[in-house]
C-alpha cells in the first residue's frame, strides 16, 4: 500500500504538475483529486496529458473530500488553503503550494496580500542551511514561490558567506505557466509569442518579501531585494539574474568556493562548470536548479544566475522533495534531475 | 532622383533590415548591395522576404563597389568598416552599424574588442541631449549597439535629472537575431525555443563600455553599468530592465516628470501611460522605443524598462533616423512607429 | 483631404491590423473606430502597438457612428455586419472582413453558419480570373476568409488549367491570431507554445464551402475540398498544403507553366524559384502570398503550398487591396510586399 | 547487474534522448557512449541536460568501443550503422534508430538513399499487427522513422479494416529537433521561430517509401502515400494529418469501431474521446501517441490525426519499447505515458 496523496486544485497548472510527479513516484498512490468550479468533470478534460488519470472525476475541494489521506497537496489560490488545512489532523502531512503560510511577518503579508495572515509553516526549500532537518520533523510545509526558489538558490551561498552586500537586484524571466490558467488577454498565445514583457515592476510583486525573508535569514541581517519579473515566450521556466555588490576584497576564486561549498552534494542543484551558463530548457520537467556565478570586477558586483522549471523545482517537484523528507523517504525518490531537452 | 544608398553586409540580419527599411523609404534609391563570402549570389537566396530586391546580385564589399553613393550603410563584423570607410570621400555619408567607431576611449576599445581603435564618430542616438544637432552636421555616424540603445533610452532621463546614483544594473533579454546569422549550435531553433538563457555574464559583454559612455556623458560623472544579457525565444526584440538607486528624497512624481520632460515631443520614444509596461512585440518592425519607469520605494530604486526591436530602432531604423538628420531630411521620413502586432 | 475610412471592430486582431495598414496608407484618413463591449475605452488599451492612434476613443458600432465615411471596414463576428451594412448608402464603399456575404449558396451558408443568409457580395480576391474587373465596379466587397485566400491562391492556377482532378485535400497550419482575441483556455500561451494541434477536423470548418466555391468557379465543375486546419505556435501566418490528383499526362513543366502564367505580373503573389518553399515568416506584416508547386510523380499528385500572413493578405491587406480597386486607386498603394523577417 | 546498453551517436538529439530514457529505466545500465567528431569530449558539453551523465567522456564510435554490451542503440547518420552492426555478435541486441535496415525493397532504398541496400531488420513498431511477436524473437531492430511512426499509427487501423482506399495524403508538421543538430541557416532560431515552412515537397522525402511499406503490408495491397512534411516553431513534436477516401458505405460508427478495436489495450496509443483532437505538447517527453479520426461525409474521406513526440515515441521511446520486448522485459518498463505539459 502506497502513501495516499490528495491534490486540491487539480485542474490548474500546479495541480497538474503535482499529479504528473506523483504518478511517476513509486511510493505514492493518488487519492482524491479536487477542484473548485471544475468539480464534477473528468480530469482528462483539463489535463489531457495525464493519460493514466484521465477518467478520474474531480471532487469538490473540501475538508471532507481531502480527509483520510496521508498527504494533502494544495494548489489553490492564496487564501483558500488555510481554512481547509485547519480541519485536517496532525496525522496528515499538508503541503501548500500557495502563499498562505510562507511569510513570518504578518505586516508584510497583509501589505502584499491584503488579507489576514494565516500563520507560518516550515519553508519547503531543503537546500537552505538547516532546513532539511526542519522538514524532516514537520507535518506542515509551505512550498516556496517559484521566483523565490530561483532567487534563494542563486544567492544564498553569497549571503551565507557574507561576501555580498545586502542590497540585491533581481530580474527574472518566467514562462507563462507561472501566471496560471486564468483567462486574461495578456496571456493569450497571440500576445505572448514573440514577446518579452515586464509586469509587476517597482517592488510590488508579492514574491518580493519572501525573497527578502529567505536571504535575510541566511545573511543574518536585513537584505533588500529590488525584484522585476518579466514574461518570456515559453510555457515553462524561470531564469533569475541576481546581482549584489561584492564586499571589498572578494576574489573570483573565493566566490566560486562559496558556491561550490554550498552546493557540494546537493542532489538537485548543479553549479555549472565555469564558462557555461544556465538555460531554462535544460531543466524542463526536472527537479533541477542550474546555478552559475561570476564576479564582475569592473562593476564590483556578484552576478548569480539560476534556471529552474517553475512548475517542477519551482512548485510541484519542490513540494514532493520536501514531502519526501517529511515522510521519511529518501529525498530524491520519484524526482528526476534530467530535463526534457532539446 | 533619389538619394543613392549602398548597403554593405547585405546578406546578414542587420543588412537585410536596412534594405527592408530603405525599400520603404520615399527618398532613397538602393544602389550597391554587397557581401563577403556570399558575393556573387542572388540577394533572394539570403533574404527571401525582400521580394522587390530578390534578383539583385551581391557585389563584393570593397571601396570600389561602394563608391559613388550618397550614403553607405555598413552592416559588417567589427573591424571591417574602418579600412573601407577611410577610402570613401567626405561627400559620402557613412553610417556604420558596427561597433568600430562608437567608443571614445581607445583603452576601453582595445580591452573589449582586442584590436586597435579606429576612431570615434558621432553617436547615432538623436534622443540624447544635444545629439540631434550633432547629427545634422556630420557625414559619419556610429550607430549605437542594440542593447546600448535600449539602455540609454531607459536611463538617460534619470541620469540627466541627477535623480539616480551612477551605479546601474541592467538585465536585458534579446531575441536571437541580435546574435546574428552565424552558425552556432546554441542558436539552433531546437536549442532556443522554450528556453531563456544567460550569456556574457560578469561585465564581459562588449556593449558595456558603450552604455557607460552614454550615461556618463549625460550624468556628467562616471556611471558604472553591471550588464547581463539573456537570450529569449523570439527572433526580434530587446527588453532592458535597468535599475539604479534613487537619490535621497526622490518622489514618484518627480521621477515621472523627468521622463515626461525628456521624451516630450520625441517621435520615436513613448513613455507609456502609468500602469502599463513595455512588451517587445509592440515594437516589431517599428522604429519605436517603449519606456516605462517606476520608483520602488521599498528598495529605494528607480526601475526603468525599455522595449525596442533590436533590428529596427536598435539597428537599421536607428541608422536611417540618424541618416535622415545628416541628409537634411525630416527625421521621421520612411520610418514607422507602429509595430506589427500581435 | 483623404478618403475617410471607418473601422468597425477596432479592438480585435483584424480591426487592429486594418488600422495598422490604413495608418500607413497615403490616401486614407482614419475616421470612426468602433467596438462592441469595448466602446468608450481608449484604443491604446486594446492595441498598444498603434501608437499614433492610441488616444482615439472607441465609439459604439452602429449605423450612426459609421455614417459619413467614404469607406467602412467591418471586422465583426459573423452576423453583425449585415444589419448595419443595409443602412449605409450606396455612396459608401463597404468592405466586410467577416463571412456574411461570401457564400452564394444559402443552403451552404445556413448549414455551416446556422443562421439566415444575408446575401452575396463581390469576392475580394483580385487574383482570381476576372475578379479584378468586378472589384473595380463595386461598392460592396466580401473579403475572403484567411484560409480560403491561401487555398485559392495555391490551387486556382491548377484548376483553371484543368490539370488537377476536382477532389482536393488541404491541410493548413495557422497562427493563433486567426482564432481571434476571445478568451479560451486552448488559446492561452501556455497551451499553444511548443504545440501543434488539430481542430475542426472532418469537413466541419466553416471555410470549407468558401474554398469549394472559389475553386469550382475557376474549374468550371464542382470541386470537393477536404480541409483540416491545425494551430501552430506562432501569432501570425498560414501555410496551406494543398494536393489534388494530376490529370493523366501532366508533366512538371506543364504544371509550372500553368502557375507562371497565372501569376505573371501579379504584384502580391510570388511563385517561388524552383527548389525553394514558402515559409510564413517571410510574409509577416506584408500583403504577400508565396506559392510553390510540385508534381509528385510517384503518387500522381500536384502539391501546391501557399504562405500568407493571415491578418495581412489573409484579412486586412487583402481588404485594402480590394478597396484600392473599388476606389479607383492603384491596387498596390499603401501595401508592402516585404515581410518583417527574420 | 543491469542490462548493459551502449549508445552510438550520443552527442546528437536522438542519442541524447536515448540516454535520457535509458537513465530513467530501471533495468538498464549505461555503458559506452560514443560519437564521431565529438569523441574525446565530455558528454555534458553536448547534452547539458543529462546531468547524471555529464562527466562521461565520449568514445569513438567503433566495433571495439561498442563490443561487450547486451544492447547497442545506434543513433547515427544513415549508412553508418550497417558496417558496425555486422561486427557485433548475435548475442548482442542491436537497435538502429537510423534508416539503414527499414526498407524491404532494395530499389526503393537505392532510389531514396542513393547508396547500396544493407538489408532489412524487423520493424520496431509493436502496435502493427503481429509485430509484437516478431519483436519478441529478434536480436536486430530497425526503429521506424519519426514521421512513419505517426503515419502508421494514424492509418493502419483503417487500412487493416479495409475501409479506406489505398491512396493516402499525409501532411505532417514536425518540430525542429527532427532535422537534427547539424548547422544550417534554415534551422537557426531566428529563422524558425514564428514560422511554418514546407520542405521536401513532391514525394521526395525519404520517409515516404517506409510509410507505404507499413501501410501496404497491413492493407494487403499496394498503398500510395503523398507525403508533405512541414517544419513548425517548436523543438519537439509531430502532428500528422492523414486522409484517404472512405470505401463506399462507411459510417462514422464503423470507422470509430475500427480504431477502437485496433487500439484496445495498447499501452502507448490513445484513441482520444470523441470531439477532442491531438496536440503535440501533450506527448512531450512521453512514449505516447494520441490518435483521433473523423469521417468527412461531405468529401467522402477518412481524416486521421496522430500526435507524438518525434524524439520519444518517434525515436528513443519507440526504440526502448521494442528493446524491452526483444529482451523479454515488460513492454512498458521505463517508459512514461504522461507528457510534460503545459
Amino acid at each position: 500500500m502506497g502513501i495516499r496523496a490528495a491534490v486540491a486544485g487539480a485542474s490548474g497548472y500546479a495541480g497538474g504538475e503535482l499529479l504528473r510527479v506523483l504518478a511517476g513516484h513509486p511510493e505514492f498512490e493518488i487519492g482524491a483529486v479536487t477542484a473548485g468550479s471544475n468539480a464534477g468533470s473528468r480530469l482528462g478534460e483539463h489535463q489531457p496529458h495525464l493519460r493514466s488519470l484521465a477518467d478520474r472525476v474531480l471532487d469538490p475541494t473540501s475538508p471532507a473530500t481531502l480527509a483520510g489521506h496521508d498527504v494533502v497537496f494544495f494548489a489553490l489560490p492564496h487564501g483558500e488553503s488555510g481554512p481547509i488545512a485547519r480541519l485536517l489532523g496532525d496525522e496528515t502531512l499538508v503541503v501548500d503550494c500557495g502563499a498562505d503560510f510562507r511569510l513570518h511577518d504578518p505586516d508584510e503579508w497583509e501589505f502584499f496580500y491584503n488579507s489576514p495572515h494565516a500563520g507560518t509553516w516550515p519553508y519547503g526549500l531543503p537546500e537552505l542551511p538547516g532546513q532539511r532537518e526542519v522538514l524532516r520533523r514537520t507535518n506542515r510545509i509551505a512550498v516556496p514561490g517559484c521566483y523565490p526558489t530561483s532567487v534563494a538558490l542563486a544567492l544564498f551561498p553569497a549571503m551565507m558567506a557574507h561576501i555580498a552586500e545586502p542590497d540585491v537586484v533581481v530580474v527574472a524571466a518566467s514562462g507563462t505557466s507561472g501566471a496560471g490558467k486564468g483567462l486574461k488577454t495578456s496571456l493569450l498565445g497571440s500576445e505572448v509569442m514573440g514577446s518579452v514583457s515586464a509586469y509587476g515592476v517597482g517592488g510590488v510583486h508579492r514574491h518580493t518579501p519572501e525573497m527578502e525573508q529567505s536571504l535575510s535569514a541566511v545573511a543574518g541581517e536585513p537584505v533588500t531585494v529590488s525584484f522585476t519579473p518579466t514574461l518570456a515566450p515559453m510555457s515553462r521556466g524561470i531564469l533569475a539574474t541576481c546581482t549584489a555588490k561584492a564586499r571589498p576584497g572578494l576574489t573570483a576564486d573565493r566566490l566560486r568556493q562559496a558556491y561550490a561549498a554550498a552546493y557540494d552534494g546537493e542532489p538537485f542543484v548543479e553549479l555549472l562548470p565555469e564558462g557555461t551558463w544556465p538555460a531554462t530548457a535544460m531543466t524542463l520537467g526536472a527537479n533541477t536548479a542550474l546555478v552559475q556565478v561570476a564576479l564582475d570586477e569592473r562593476a564590483g558586483r556578484i552576478v548569480a544566475v539560476a534556471a529552474i522549471d517553475n512548475l517542477a523545482k519551482g512548485t510541484a517537484g519542490g513540494a514532493v522533495q520536501s514531502a519526501n523528507l517529511a515522510l521519511g523517504l529518501p529525498e530524491t525518490v520519484g524526482l528526476t534531475t534530467i530535463g526534457v531537452a532539446p
